[in-house]
């Protein structure tokens, strides 16, 4: 059976929400949509394929910096509408701030404190 | 500064994508959503309050299964439209089908696995 028929698109208007996760450290690296063509994409090449709903297009993770994900696992939830993606983060960050994780932030009495690793210079990947 | 204003809640229609993760192993137990006043919620009780779309309310997470979740720490992302919360998971399962995570599918070869642990009997938790 299509792996895509258990995926409902549908509810969230042909998109399903998509969490990636260091394979190595189990930690966050970010959150971003996919749709069926994205989903489709992902599996063929093993690297993560993600719809860019500002773009509105197919949005091949890493295709600006270099830093792909390779796809190590793939898991989906109970109703359908959400996967998770294991995978191997090229260049050790996911953030196109350079840091590790998008999620470098945390909430420390009632103030957002920055806990970000920089691995890379935004500026020098993407100009300024 | 009132920690609600990093929060992009417009972007999402008044909602932001909410991740659970067991504070404890750091698996990922479920997605759901936030509005600003369940993040109020959240922040106030210390247990997690989501928004239910479905329902178009408030939804105390294990409101009926007793399964709540008590807030550990709380992480946004870099453009301010996801959390991840960090929880203990009471009763140790955050699905409603009784597994301790949602994503208990796993694809394996072009077929979804059930991999999950089986927590509960849901019947006896919600009725049949």
């Amino acid at each position: 059976m299509d792996p895509l028929n258990a995926i409902d698109f549908e509810k969230g208007g042909g998109i399903v929400t998509a969490i990636a996760l260091d394979d190595a450290t189990g930690e966050v690296l970010m959150v971003a949509f996919m749709n069926a063509e994205s989903f489709r994409k992902t599996l063929e090449t093993g690297e993560v394929v993600y719809w860019s709903r500002s773009r509105n297009r197919l949005w091949h993770k890493g295709e600006q910096s270099g830093n792909t994900q390779r796809v190590k696992s793939i898991q989906i939830d109970c109703d359908g509408d959400a996967v998770v993606l294991r995978v191997d983060q090229r260049g050790g960050a996911a953030c196109h701030t350079g840091k590790r994780s998008c999620f470098f932030r945390k909430l420390e009495e009632g103030q957002w404190v920055d806990e970000g690793v920089q691995v890379f210079d935004p500026k020098e990947v993407y100009g300024s």
